[in-house]
């Protein structure tokens, strides 16, 4: 088949999709390009793992996600009926778009944000409307008090690591009583503030949250909602006429563990948290502007250092970072926070290279 | 909140979800209303998972689904370019009705069949018409020469498990080669006729498959398309605008254990075939008229017993099978194949349910 000229394919769906951070197959190579945790689950994740009988892999996992579920409304201080579980917030967030964003009025969302939402846009015909963030990266409240058919925003956003409080939360929320608001809130435990306190004031706020960074468990896709019980009955309506078990037998237990592990999950923020710090600093002292970070990444730019060539030197070095080719951030890079070990070996790289430039 | 009158609310999807065979927590009962196998997966699953270390946890699955891809590539002779797998046969179907069902002119599929279908068409907003199985509950081939805007059959069929052979697909197929025809072969290993040797000569050809039964791992969330190199191409643009990893490590790694362990899953098979037979002869001596089954559940009635009734009494005595409150079946019963033991019980409770009434 080489050219699309016959009729069956005029049938077919035309979509540009989007293009996670590059995998590869050398496991000797330092990868700080996707965001994930350097650190394991905790030991309980393992433990589950360990004791799981896969005689129960026969039967249908529970459809509704328990006992995740209730593990994850003791934990949010919420009811059960106010959480929903899906196969890693890419599935809650794409069923989040199908369930709350139905309007002819187009959603609202920054320029330079988590690049999957002009895809689901795409994929549901889902007219939208960006509004450029600042030249300070940050994202202006009134820029969302238009008439919309909804709003999202990430917080801390991406890639630019930068976090809003309670008082810009609560402005956007004042101004968008008629449409559901989502707060991506991927990144929040590293130190971001999280609006899960504000369900109780705004019955149209749905907050999506991961195990994928915080939780070290990107490899078992586990996304959560938050939110009123009207919304996440219709988002678990919505998922039920999609697939009605995207959560399987291993992962709903794993995620348990994790939860219910705290202490672990403290833990490893704490240090995730101050090997940021520290980087922070490293590449401040290397002459790059470091966006302040609440996330486990940083965004930074040298005017000295063209970002792309950067990139992909240290790729060719076996260090993959993030570069976006894309406007506004094309000079930028975007570096996730891992052992301080693989942070010292990364500024060692940028050093030598700074030196041969 | 207690009526839907907020603007909010306006923008909310309103949808009719699909209903899956009920959930029981009680562990005593007999489970034979969701098609799941009553044998556990192949022992390597098991030792897989044992061996299994949480700390790839962390990282992103492979987002193409490598090595399951490459052991399915090897199983069915084809190409790793032509196999797809996603999170249990419904995400693919899902995926499939996104990426191949996009015409005006509607797609077509039986009246009585997965009763899924009618839902993703609701849910992506996908015209479609329903053609009449006949009074023996046979597909007319001839329903399907009109033109649309594809075609999807599963074979065997659910809920009557007929299955239909080499010819009648084939006729099929050449009567439609401007729209993508799908082929649901969710039973097949049971004893159907698969269509994947016909993938060399219909390149509008998909064949989808799932793990959730003849592999014992409904719980694990795994499925299969087998298509052309472009179709294929077309689902993957079409998934990696949805969710960019569907399919957790776990998954990926149980579900190529299980590929890879030919002997254990045709022992399988043949224990459940076996038990089949038994059962259908077994049900026929009660008066029952047992559909001609290539699947692991027989679809029954007997004109002298209010379906219905039946069902409800077993339930009462902790015996689930499936009953559909739909027309043309609704004194019709689906009853999933369990182990011998489990069959004479419910066989013997029937017995005692004939007696008493």
């Amino acid at each position: 088949m080489t050219n699309m000229t016959k009729p069956w394919q005029d049938k077919l769906r035309k979509v540009e999709p989007y293009v996670p951070g590059e995998q590869s197959k050398n496991k000797n190579i330092i990868k700080l390009n996707a965001n994930e945790n350097p650190y394991p689950p905790s030991p309980k994740v393992m433990e589950v793992l360990k004791n799981m009988d896969t005689k129960k892999f026969s039967m249908y996992p529970n459809a509704g996600g328990a006992p995740l579920v209730d593990a994850l409304a003791e934990y949010y201080g919420v009811e059960r009926d106010q959480i929903f579980t899906g196969n890693g917030s890419d599935d809650v967030l794409a069923l989040s778009f199908m369930s709350f964003f139905n309007s002819d009025k187009p959603i609202l969302f920054p320029d330079i944000t988590y690049s999957f939402y002009p895809v689901w846009c795409q994929l549901f015909k889902t007219p939208y409307k960006t509004k450029a963030i600042d030249d300070n990266f940050m994202i202006n409240s009134k820029d969302y008090y238009e008439e919309n058919g909804g709003v999202i925003l990430p917080n801390p956003n991406a890639p630019t690591g930068i976090s809003e409080g309670k008082e810009f939360i609560k402005d956007i929320l004042d101004h968008n009583r008629d449409c559901v608001v989502i707060i991506d809130e991927a990144y929040v435990d590293f130190g971001g503030y999280s609006c899960v306190e504000l369900l109780k004031e705004y019955e149209n706020l749905v907050v999506i949250q991961t195990f994928s960074k915080s939780r070290s468990m990107a490899g078992m896709r586990i996304g959560v909602a938050i939110g009123n019980k009207d919304l996440i009955g219709v988002l678990n309506a919505v998922k039920n006429c999609y697939n009605s078990y995207t959560m399987d037998s291993v992962a709903i237990e794993c995620g348990t563990a994790s939860v219910k592990d705290d202490e672990y999950f403290r833990q490893t923020l704490n240090k995730i948290i101050a090997s940021r710090e520290r980087s922070t600093k490293a590449f401040e002292d290397l002459g790059f502007t470091v966006f302040p970070s609440h996330s486990n990444f940083i965004f930074v730019t040298n005017p000295n250092i063209k970002a792309k060539d950067l990139f992909e030197t240290l790729k060719k070095e076996n260090i993959f970072i993030r570069y976006f080719n894309l406007p506004r951030i094309n000079n930028h890079l975007r570096i996730t926070i891992g052992t301080d070990e693989q942070m010292d070996i990364l500024t060692e790289h940028i050093k030598n290279y700074i030196k041969n430039h």
